[in-house]
């Protein structure tokens, strides 16, 4: 039984993904896909549109076997972070490849990036040092190092200045840090725009394109041919419900409130905060009206959109850099949901998993499984909408999905 | 010039209080009436109906001469702390007498009381000590004990049992233990539903009572006879900002919010959170779409409604043991407004004053005055209504009423 695992947000769930899932299933000739999917917060520190459990159906419905979650610590850190969290649970579930979306569609550059930065690391440190006193962020640092230190046949090796090709570089580095057997694929994106990618009529748009034309539009209608008919339906059942679709724009005068609430020497308590930015922070929420004008506020050269976005994403949820600290590696498996063909998976294979595997919250009191239960809680009471107190302690209510 | 101070919330001012005014002006002969208010958050645990300019203006336009701030930390205390900070500033601010309501209206009661319990203080405190034990309430242990103690002839004493006489008994002991020149004086309240009190046509509620029929009827014009004119335009003005009325109902989106984000070991920080509570609260929280039916849940006999809203005024505020523990005494007299007479004493008398006056916020750096100042900022930001950014730093941006 050959598996294949995908480290994946779904939010949502769309045609690039179900071509992403196709093609991995295909290429690893795999029986079984698993994807460790984040719950409430994303990697880009914002809050999901809908909830894990919407966007587990969605998954179970369009390719995926078992879908499982990444805990909220490494669900909404920075790439190699997030690859850690990613990469331990696919190898603890026994997977024989992992497969991740690239530009490129081709392992070997990066592979070769990999074995050239491993040689040459202290250089590379060193030059990131440097870069970042220049003012610019991570991420813009390691890019620029790492473009002084490649070859001038460039072809080789892979562009390092996006983000998805970041994420792919942390995997395989993680899978080799960790000294797991599980292999690396990737599959090429298909670009934004392109029609008929996987049916008749279908297209593809960024999840994230997607996410905004139902805000600009307050409509679902508009982007129904940029997904499986089950997502479709999963996103139409949300709206039914009259609860609000997930975001930083809705959460705002929680989130307000809860930066003004704090001191400066509280705020720098939590995780991602640094040098000084609370006074920023503080000083920009009690100014803005808007978490879009608070942004602009608080956004500069030195700190991306993302990394700020993280803060908030731990102020919001209250999570410390003393807990941050306190977690090592994943310690458990949360399984959302399954089909038939999941579910034989875990049977056969269960045994030789490397971590427990949890299918009812209350059934553990891991403290890193009561962070992400605490985040659902968190972002169940931000969504507008009919009374929430049913929505409150959800991931000791709901058992995995099964299709 | 005769110095004549008041400790009150108006909340809203109503005719009750202008009777009180009024008769205390008139029994002490005063030239000048300093009344020592609340800011955003009450005695009771509760926010105020309307901010503290608002109700300034209300008391200046119906008799008072000086009205200044009674420091968050004191404004949300039990009695006895609530009694210190008033009558301590007011001792500071050289008054002759301090005038409170009573149902007596004869001071002789209370001082004998007061001889009574001080001599008796060892066998009181033994006695509130074992009624304790039972699980009633403090309040109710000291009054159970000071019933025992009490001679048969128990008229000649005063009824603790009553709010507001707990409140005067601190008065003079408090006024004792800083060994003040201040003396006391009570003034009889008049019964709430008794007809032209004051003017013609006038009658009398409770604060509480005209706070009911506004929310309950969603209008002020049924309590325009329960008050001064002057009271009643500005709660008309308010209104017509489409600001809310503050109440726990309005904030308990926040407030809900932020118990349900901290962990318990962090609500036990707050002050006046003790003995477990933290889980009942947090709890309660889950389950309750409404204030009311938050607090129906967390009630008991050991915990009486003040004592839990004191506790969640300072969860909501974030105000911490640490933090009351840090504060020994009023450190500074902050005011809030003042007519020409009261400026003409503040001119003749401040060399006095044997505490700082502020009249500007950005003029002292006290950290008793932050946690007013943060305390306003909070109580405008759980406030619905139009954009709150220009009620962000309130304290530094409003200069104190003069009329």
């Amino acid at each position: 039984m050959i598996a294949t695992g995908v480290i994946v947000e779904y939010n949502p769930f769309h045609n690039g993904h179900l071509h992403h899932i196709r093609q991995s299933r295909k290429e690893t000739n795999a029986d079984i896909v698993i994807a460790v999917m984040s719950g409430h917060f994303l990697q880009r520190g914002e809050p999901s549109f809908v909830d894990k459990w919407t966007r587990t159906k969605m998954a179970l419905a369009s390719g995926a076997d078992l879908v499982v979650e990444l805990p909220y610590v490494y669900a909404t850190a920075q790439a190699s972070d997030f690859a850690k969290g990613g990469i331990s649970i696919l190898d603890a579930m026994c997977c024989d490849y992992f497969s991740f979306g690239s530009e490129e569609g081709n392992i070997t550059p990066f592979l070769n990036s990999y074995s050239l930065l491993q040689e040459q690391n202290d250089t590379l440190q060193q030059m990131i040092r440097d870069a970042i006193q220049t003012g610019i962020s991570y991420p813009q640092a390691l890019n620029t190092a790492y473009k002084q230190l490649i070859p001038t046949n460039e072809l080789s090796f892979v562009d390092l200045s996006k983000p998805n090709n970041i994420l792919g570089f942390h995997y395989i580095e993680e899978a080799n840090k960790i000294h797991s057997n599980i292999k690396a694929v990737t599959i090429q994106r298909i670009k934004a725009g392109y029609h008929d990618a996987i049916e008749a009529d279908s297209t593809i748009a960024s999840a994230t394109g997607i996410r905004q034309a139902i805000f600009e539009e307050n409509s679902i209608d508009a982007i129904v041919s940029y997904m499986p008919l089950d997502s479709f339906k999963g996103l139409e059942e949300w709206r039914k419900s009259n609860i609000s679709f997930g975001s930083w724009e809705t959460f705002w005068p929680l989130l307000r409130f809860t930066i003004i609430r704090h001191t400066p020497q509280e705020l720098a308590n939590f995780a991602e905060v640094t040098e000084g930015i609370e006074y920023l922070l503080l000083r920009a929420a009690r100014e803005s009206e808007s978490f879009v004008s608070f942004m602009q506020k608080v956004k500069s050269k030195r700190y991306t959109w993302t990394r700020i976005q993280r803060m908030l994403t731990h102020i919001f949820t209250g999570f410390t850099w003393e807990c941050l600290k306190s977690f090592k590696q994943p310690s458990y498996i949360r399984l959302l949901g399954m089909t038939r063909n999941g579910q034989n998976y875990l049977s056969t294979k269960k045994k030789d998993f490397t971590l427990p595997i949890i299918s009812r919250a209350a059934s553990s009191n891991d403290a890193m499984l009561m962070q992400d239960i605490h985040a659902t809680d968190l972002y169940m009471l931000a969504l507008s909408g009919p009374a929430n107190t049913k929505r409150m302690g959800l991931d000791y209510k709901t058992p995995p999905i099964r299709v």
